[in-house]
Formats: C-alpha cells, sequence, structure tokens
C-alpha cells in the first residue's frame, strides 16, 4: 500500500474524525521534511504508541526569522514519502503555505516564560511561529499522541506547556537524540556544512560529554562546567558560540549550583549553520 | 432529569468523547453566568443546531482589566442551573479558577488586527483573555457548534477567526441581540444599574436607532452619523462615551464613507457600567 497525502486541512481533519469513529489512535509526527533516522525514530515510537501514524511535513515560514534559512532549508519530499512508508507511517500530511497561512491570517499562540531563554533568546519570535503551527497541526490531525525529539529540548518543553495550559487533549511524548557514530546529534542541517565544518561540529557533543565527566566527577557549579566547555568548543576555527547553559530541566531557567534535574544545551554556529544539543543531567 | 455539573477538564473531555462515539452532535454556549434572556436564546438556538448542549459557566479573571469589575461581576449559579435545564441544556461545565489556570500557567492565544479597535483598544489584553479562554473552552467541550451573541459583534468576529486560523474545528454560529421593552440590550451588567441610570441607558439604543435612521434617509458619512450619535447621547447626564464607531463589518476597520456591509457599535459608561450595543448595516 502506497502512502497517502493529504494537502488540505479539511481534508485532514474528516480523515482524523472517521479513524476515530472507528476507535483507532491516531500519532502525530510534526516534521519539516527532510528525514533522517532521528524522525524515523520519531515514526517508530508513534506507531508502538498508536494504530495509525501522520507524518507531516511542512516547513514553516513563521518560525524562521528573517535572515534565517527558510528560502534554502532542504526539500526531500520523494525520498520523504519512500522513508514515512518504510518506518510505518500511513499518511503525510502536506500542506502548502496558503493553506495554513490564508489571506487575514492574524493569529498566534505565544508560551511566555518558557520560550525566554535559550534558543527563545537567540530567535526571537521562533517559537511564536512553532507553537503556532503545532497548534493548528494538532487541531487538523487530531492525534491521540504527538511525538517530538529531545534535541530540540526546550520545544518539546514549550509543547507540553502549552497542551497542557490550552486543554489540547493529546499526549506529548519525547524520543532520545539519534546521534552520527561521532556523536553529532542527527539534524537536516547538517547537509549545510562542508567536510571540515563537520569534523569541527564533533565539538557539540564532545563538549556535552565534558560537561557530563565533570559533573560526574562531582562538580556542581554550573560557571565551571560553562566555562570549560566554551574552551573546549572556541578551541575550533569553525565554531562561534551561540549559548552554552545551564538551566533546570522543568522550568529552563538558569542554574548556578546544580541539583534535580539539570539540562546542559548549547547552540553553535560552525560556520554559517547552526547546531544544537543538549544532554540531560540527573542528580543521583 | 436534573443537569449535570462538571467541574475538571477532564472529565469534560471524556464526556464529549463518549457523546462523539455515540454519534452525537455537541453545541457549546459559553457564558459567565448570571444567564438572562440573551443567553436562552442562545442555548436555545445551540439545542435547535445539535443533539446536546453544553453551556459553560465561568467568569473569566483573564478578560477583565485590573480596574473592572471581575470581583464584584455577579454570580448566580443555582438560579443559572434551573434557567440551563429550561432552555435544553445539558451539561454545566464550570470549572474553577485553578482548574483553568493551574500553577506555571504560561500560554496565550492572540487575534492581534482585528482587536486594535473598538472595545479592544478600551480594554487592553481583554480579548486576549478571551480567545485564550475560548480556545481552552472549546479543546475541554469539544463541540461541533459554538453560539455566541452578536450584542458582543467584535468578540464573535475575533473568535471566528481565531477558530479559523487555528484549525479549531467547530462552527461558530451568532445570534442576534435580544433587547428589553425600551431596546436596551440583555446584559448581566444591567443588574449594577440604578433606576435612574436604567432610564439614561437607554441612550445605547435609542442612539444606534438614531444612526440607523440617518442611514436610512440617505445619510453616508460615518463622520456626520458618529457626531449626531454622541450629540444624543452626551445630553444624558449619566452617560459618558467610551467609543461610537462605523466600521466595515468583516475587517472592523473603520470607515469614512459607508458601502456594503457596516457595523455601527458603541460603548458608553452609564455611571460605573460599561454597556456596549450595536447594529449592522447592509447597503441595499
Amino acid at each position: 500500500m502506497s502512502i497517502r497525502v493529504i494537502e488540505q486541512v479539511r481534508a485532514m481533519q474528516a480523515w482524523a474524525d472517521k479513524v476515530r469513529r472507528e476507535g483507532k489512535r491516531i500519532g502525530l509526527v510534526p516534521t519539516m521534511g527532510c528525514l533522517h533516522e532521528g524522525h524515523l525514530s520519531l515514526i517508530r515510537l508513534a506507531r508502538k504508541r498508536t494504530d495509525v501514524v501522520v507524518v507531516s511535513i511542512f516547513v514553516n515560514p513563521t518560525q524562521f526569522g528573517p535572515t534565517e534559512d527558510f528560502e534554502k532549508y532542504p526539500r526531500t519530499f520523494d525520498r520523504d514519502q519512500e522513508l514515512v512508508e518504510q518506518a510505518g507511517g500511513e499518511i503525510i500530511f502536506a500542506p502548502g503555505v496558503e493553506e495554513m497561512y490564508p489571506p487575514g491570517f492574524d493569529t498566534s499562540v505565544t508560551v511566555a516564560r518558557l520560550t525566554k531563554g535559550l534558543c527563545g533568546a537567540s530567535r526571537p519570535g521562533h517559537f511564536r511561529g512553532v507553537t503556532t503551527v503545532v497548534t493548528k497541526l494538532l487541531c487538523a490531525a487530531k492525534p491521540h499522541v504527538a511525538v517530538f525529539g529531545q534535541k530540540d529540548f526546550q520545544q518539546a518543553a514549550v509543547i507540553r506547556r502549552m497542551v497542557r495550559d490550552l486543554n489540547l487533549d493529546v499526549e506529548i511524548v519525547t524520543a532520545p537524540i539519534v546521534r552520527e557514530a561521532d556523536g553529532l546529534a542527527m539534524s537536516s542541517r547538517n547537509a549545510y556544512l562542508s567536510p571540515k565544518e563537520r569534523r569541527d561540529a564533533r565539538v557539540l557533543f564532545q563538549s556535552l560529554e565534558k560537561g557530563e565527566k565533570m559533573v560526574r566527577d562531582g562538580e556542581r557549579e554550573a560557571s565551571e562546567i560553562i566555562a570549560a566547555m566554551k574552551t573546549e568548543i572556541e578551541a575550533k576555527p569553525a565554531a562561534r558560540i551561540d549559548y552554552v547553559a545551564v538551566v533546570d530541566a522543568e522550568t529552563l531557567e538558569p542554574v548556578t549550583h546544580l541539583k534535580g534535574r539539570a539540562l546542559v544545551a548549547l547552540a553553535v554556529w560552525i560556520g554559517k549553520t547552526r547546531l544544537i544539543d543538549n544532554v540531560v543531567l540527573e542528580e543521583k
């Protein structure tokens, strides 16, 4: 059976209503396409938790800043279709920009405090674009479960808060980061890297490992951990730090002295490509 | 059969899921309680269009400004229950403030341009409170149809836009203004008026009738209509004008020369009570 592509919101809702009436559970994996093994792990997880999986593919213009890479963001629709099918997806929801943002579009969904720091500080308006489009995707596909990757840790936290706050009746599930053999977190944006940059990009994960080891060895001062990670990153010529942060994994507020569940998160420019990664540290 | 009161979002959603699986259509009438004949007309209309009607009763703190009447807003729950039952409602959804806004609440829904003028200009943050709570109520009660009164014309327009923009799968229906014998639009806030103020409050409808008559007699300049209406209102000692406006009924943008479907809308303080009213003029 070949995968079905739905491009209209109304048709997506009609499909979801029908499936729900049949008593089946719907999973949704929202993506911007250019699928890699990370996305496929989300689709497989959704498939385990539900009966039918919708993968949305929509490069959402409103979550890109004016100087960001919306135009050049990689589009690989034919290949994506094959991968979704292989991973067990049943429907691709691929609306056009006009379908999602018709003339007169005037509404936004905002999560305030959780989007103040980390990527929210570097990318003004980004999370408003994300929360608005995810609300729309949830209302279109009407899933019981939606799956997001932990690489975008702040995004997952923000969406979880939004879903709770707006009473959206969907369970948000997160799945672990999938990494290349050398530790680099999988990302559609890795395709932008030159061979030299690709090698330097390993420093994101290496610095996280360094931070993790420091904590294992007893370090508890966030400033010490951040300083050591920054030194490691700055040694790479192609790397420019956006942020390195240690925050509470629930509130995303900076912590000075580690306790409880902390997130070490970073964003680093490798040449013209901005990459992110993170690790969660559990206090034993 | 006595009416059922549901206070928890989860219980409301479970009820809605069950009713939907039975193939029944759900109607929702969102209110702040203190029900009057206007609300009852909405419930009856919802009942005509659907199989089971939920009336939500929630005095939403976030749509009141800091100097507004949240604390003293009339609460008449026992009487409301009887009235809902008589009008054909089946469920009252009456969540507490903590249920709707749990600790850490951080999300808002905003409609931008449509909320700039009219009541949006006089009541900063009001419509953000309304759109956020209505999204929550729609996600809790999962109605097929939600009914709003035309007295809050801008509110209905804003909600219609929000529902379209967010892909909320619900039909928004509006119902005509219900008036007292002397023309005063029904409102829970009419209860605030002293006998003297109650008499002066008739000027809202009287001035709208004057504007309507001017248009019927050929007047097309909005400034002329507004000036005549203001003169009429200002003749009442207890009245203080918030706004008198002539706007396009779709965009809610001011019009200078009447054509197409126009809205004449006003907000007037009668003593310490702010009342609103409007009339839609259709160009023949």
